[in-house]
């Protein structure tokens, strides 16, 4: 039995490939590209168990056609669907971004999932979800639900579709809630620009925002670990879980400091003066782990050595 | 300033327009006529300050060219989207019915509200959208927000998608969340099920599931009283509201028993032996308005009312 990943190519994906070639599962990796890459696969994309096509996940046809063909080499028993739009602020300018890359991929992956009897799906949510609820401290039934971003819009629309398809013709769902994610092969994010910035100005950071919003960041080695502790110890039908670190996390002020002592020195950092990095920001989030603590898993890292490690991983990534 | 009503030909959304042409607003109504009628719009469709155009949300290209004509006219401050699939089982056989009529309506009618500059949206969201959250009394900020139905999750997409526009360039957005609606011009739902079931065979009446399904069910007069009231009363950016009555709700049987003695006496009510009448059924839920009476404002009819109220009216409009 194979299994799919979707956004094969990309940050989360390229990881969970890497976790199941090395349990001698068969995975068929689907991915269109516009961020990941094959040089993010290229420790796996010749392994004979691992079979890639590049694809749009948000056209329908084109989807069924290439899952069709790879089911007759073998049955597919679980989708971990992680393609998504990762660029929040593109999505605020253009909705249909989101549309079509975070939401509709996911409805037309459901589709499939009908067409080809599939019956389990892991779905990367986001903490996103939430949007603004202020000092509240963020339990997977917090509510109301209003995102700010359509990034944040489209996976909660995302997850409503695998709900209502969970009723109807799926085993079951599993839903991941993570913060921003950090470590390698890095394809977007907060450490990552403020590399680049500094490669392209090394003497000056400009920092969107005044520093002061503080989020908790998730090493994608403690994710991977999280959702497959998951997967063994919870059999609902829906299984919602949120993963981060359990603490309140860190400043964007903190990270900019640390990146420019590993990169660069001596730069300045220079801050704007709004609360918020961009349109669709949460200045500040605190995260409930309860649930999965209670199921019996502790994240390795806090969010200080999540990002810590991500910028010594970063760097070495950067200089190839 | 002209008012936009979608689904101006449906069962709200008529009532709509007669409130607002009652008040001497223009109103620009759009409607597929998929279940709306212009049977349903016979006392305005001919008004003065009446603008009807038979339209599929879902096709942006035509929603913007049509809405762009009228705007010449006069410019639109409102739009009232009460546009969506209003049968909940065809989206579970098919969840492209919901996608396209309750969700890309939605995410289309936010659109064009950016193209055109209209500040305020109202939007008719559902208490689908709870999923069934077993015991537990539905609060606002009640969660997990796990739909059941198509319809929930699209309902539910579309409340996200709006949120995000809030954040971004709406000026505001009203999201009313409630259970079923009854009264007159009836579309769809079960006293009109029953009452053409009965109409097919007056001496026996199928009911799906055992019966005991509970729920809370609103006047339409009640609805459209609460909506201006919350317009008037509720100036946040995002106003999110449960409207409904404040009982517990009453069961199918009670409904098929009212029905069989308004039309068809003595007939015989045959019940299934499943708790939910369908995929997608939530058997029971119970209700909180409180936000809404703290806001100043309590129904008049009671569920139980409401029945008997539409039943007497929906006897009137199928002798017709």
């Amino acid at each position: 039995m194979a299994i799919l990943v979707t956004g094969a190519a990309g940050f989360i994906g390229t990881k969970l490939v890497e976790f199941f070639l090395t349990r001698n599962k068969v995975v068929f990796g689907f991915d269109n590209l516009s961020r990941g890459t094959i040089e993010n696969m290229r420790d796996f994309v010749h392994h004979p168990n691992f079979h890639f096509s590049k694809l749009d996940l948000s056209d329908f046809n084109d989807f069924s056609r290439s899952l069709s063909a790879l089911v007759r080499l073998e049955p597919v028993e679980e989708v971990w669907h992680f393609a998504a739009n990762s660029d929040i602020s593109s999505g605020i300018l253009d909705p249909t971004v989101d549309l079509k890359n975070t939401f509709m991929s996911t409805f037309n992956t459901l589709q499939v999932m009908r067409e080809f009897d599939i019956p389990v799906l892991f779905f990367a949510s986001s903490s996103a979800v939430y949007g603004d609820l202020g000092d509240q401290r963020l339990a997977e039934s917090s509510g109301p639900l209003l995102p700010i971003s359509n990034y944040g819009a489209m996976k909660l629309a995302s997850e409503a579709a695998i709900s209502a398809a969970a009723e109807s013709f799926l085993k079951s769902a599993y839903i991941f809630r993570f913060p921003n994610v950090i470590g390698v092969p890095a394809t977007h994010g907060v450490i990552l620009d403020f590399f680049r910035h500094l490669e392209r100005t090394p003497e000056r950071l400009s920092v969107l925002g005044n520093g002061s919003q503080q989020k908790a960041y998730l090493h994608v080695d403690d994710l991977i670990a999280a959702m497959h502790f998951i997967r063994e110890n919870a059999h609902g039908k829906i299984n919602l879980f949120n993963i981060g670190p359990e603490d309140e996390g860190v400043t964007v002020k903190f990270i900019a400091e640390q990146v420019v002592a590993e990169v660069s020195e001596g730069a300045q950092i220079c801050y704007g003066d709004t609360e918020k990095g961009w349109v669709g920001d949460v200045p500040k989030f605190s995260y409930s782990v309860d649930k999965l603590k209670a199921l019996g898993w502790s994240p390795r890292f806090t969010s200080v050595d999540s990002v810590k490690e991500a910028i010594r991983q970063i760097s070495v990534q950067e200089k190839k």
